[in-house]
Parts: structure tokens; C-alpha cells; sequence
């Protein structure tokens, strides 16, 4: 099972400004949003969603609630309060807390073999500290932020976690998107 | 007078792993350096440098000394015994402490039109918090460190630092180059 953590940051490396502060989105020109052909390319080939605490308690308080609720959904946190605040989504979303490896094995378990963790920096960095992170989907926003959470904060890595550069380009404005793809000796 | 931020970093935007370690420069592929027509032809668009005393400390600790000594240099250092460390230049390093500012006035009025900040992070975060980094060139190495400096550490940065992508490209074997600039309406 791969799980393909798709996010936007800032030129240092920030997926947020201190106090979750998303604004920076903005600068990556068209919209916040990505395009939405290619962002339906991306779900299209999803099974199954990992989201952390504070994403979602983000896009709740933004008026968003939960935006794909047709996807089989594992939410990570302790908040007993957040579910119902989401409100009504298509199918119910499984809520967990503790470790995340028991999280996957779950997933795994459903049948799910390509996971899009949607956020946030939490979870990222707990799953590359176990190496669980196969592919790193970025925009990179053309603004500096100085602060904030960064792609991965994770103060005890593996030694050599390496990835390949799949891809690198030009994206909407002055963003760039990088895609990386973790480079495992032999395999899983 | 433009200053350039050269630098390399992580996937998730750290130019050192905590203890100045810069081992992860070495995933960017084709050893750590860059390639040496590529980095001639910036540094010949280079009229002086301006260096943070952990870089050339790490350089010096690293039996490099100051590679670039025959370009006029600044050190902003409070530390007397760095530049004799150093040992002989071919040119005297001009060693400053406190404001930034004082620095770059003195460099300007020397007649410099294009500064290469060689390093460290806790620079580069002085100048984007007065707004004169002027341009960004990173190599993005295809590893993650989870902790360690980032590009800009800068807390309290002035709004929308918007820079414009410039190039975004390949480079070597799995690093990515991206060059941005300063957006700046109506010119400096």
C-alpha cells in the first residue's frame, strides 16, 4: 500500500504560517485550489484517505467540512468533538488515535493501495520516521514564510531516506510542482 | 545592489541537518558539488560575497578554508578568532557585527552590484526580515531531514514576500533547481 502525501508549501519548506495560516496559498497564483482536471486525475487514482486532527479541524472551521467524503476516510486524532463537527458526509469516517502504524494496517487490511494523506505535518512526519511515506506530491508556493510547520517535522529520522525526482515543473503561476518517490533498495 | 541567496537544501527546505551537518548535499548526485561550469558561470557574475560566521566556520573546520578569497568577502561574525582561522586570503575579509544593514550599505558604496550570500540561514532570515534578498537559486536535494535550519528562519517577516519562479528544471542526477526573484511593485 503507498501512501502519497500531495501538499503545497512555501519556498522554505512551510505547509503553513504559525497559527495554521493557509494565506500563503494564495500566492501560487489561479486560485488557491489546483487545477481542478489535474486534482481530479490525482483523486481518480486514490482509494482511501489519511487526514490529521488539525487539517481537518481547518477546512471544518473554513466552511469546508469534509470535501471528499466519497472516499473511504481514517481520521487521526484524539478529538472526540471533530467527527461531529464535520457534520453529514457520504460514508463514515474512521476515526483513530494512537499509533499510526495500526492506522495502516487497517487501511491495508479495507483492501486500499494507494492512501493520499491529506494533512497535516503531524502525520507526515510520524510516517516517514517509520519510512511509510512512498511518493511527495509539492506545490511550491513562490513566497517565503520564516515560520510555520515544515513539509516534515520529524526530529529522529532513518538515516538515508532518499527519493527519486519523478517529476519537476513550472505549475499555475510562479509555483513549481515536484513529485518524489522513495527510493527503496529491493523493493518493500 | 542585488543580493543572491545560492543555496542548497532538503526536500522539506532545511539547508543543514541539526549540527551543521550537510551530509544530505551528497544525494543531490554527481558528488556534492555543483557542477563546476554551472557554478563558474554564477560566480563570474558575482562581484563579492557576504558570509554568516557558521558557514565559513564550517568551511574552515572542513579544511576548505575560504575558497573564495579573491572575491571582496564580508563576514558578519562576532567571533575575533574565525578570521584568523581562515588563515591567508587572497584578499582582506572585511569582519562585521550587529546590523546587517551597515553592512550592505558598506558593500554598496564599495561599488558592488551583485552579492552572493554564501551562507548561513541566519543571514539570509536577517535580510528577508529588512527585504533585500533579492534573488533565491536552491538545489533541492531528494532527501528529507525533519529537523535542522531552514531556508529563511525569520519570524516576523514583512506580508507578502511574493517572488517570482524564474526557472524551475532538473538537476544532476535526482535535484531539482529552482531560481526565484524578488516581486517587487515599481522596482526597488
Amino acid at each position: 500500500m503507498d501512501v502519497i502525501w500531495y501538499t503545497a508549501m512555501s519556498m522554505d519548506g512551510r505547509i503553513a504560517a504559525p497559527g495554521d495560516d493557509l494565506a500563503f496559498l494564495e500566492t501560487i497564483g489561479v486560485g488557491s485550489a489546483p487545477p481542478e482536471d489535474e486534482f481530479n486525475e490525482f483523486l481518480a487514482g486514490i482509494d482511501a484517505v489519511l487526514i490529521g486532527g488539525s487539517t481537518l479541524r481547518w477546512l471544518v472551521a473554513h466552511g469546508h467540512g469534509w470535501p471528499h467524503g466519497d472516499l473511504p476516510t481514517w481520521l487521526l486524532s484524539r478529538d472526540a468533538q471533530l467527527r461531529i463537527a464535520v457534520g453529514e458526509v457520504e460514508r463514515p469516517i474512521h476515526q483513530r488515535e494512537g499509533d499510526v502504524r495500526a492506522v495502516l494496517e487497517e487501511m491495508e487490511a479495507a483492501g486500499h493501495e494507494r492512501v493520499w494523506l491529506c494533512g497535516g505535518g503531524d502525520v507526515a512526519g510520524q510516517l516517514l520516521a517509520i519510512d511509510r511515506i512512498d511518493e511527495v506530491i509539492a506545490t511550491i508556493a513562490p513566497t517565503a514564510l520564516g515560520a510555520g510547520p515544515a513539509l516534515f517535522d520529524a526530529p529522529d529520522l532513518p538515516p538515508d531516506l532518499r527519493f527519486t525526482l519523478e517529476e519537476v515543473r513550472r505549475y499555475a503561476e510562479h509555483a513549481a510542482r515536484l513529485v518524489w518517490r522513495r527510493a527503496r533498495d529491493g523493493g518493500e
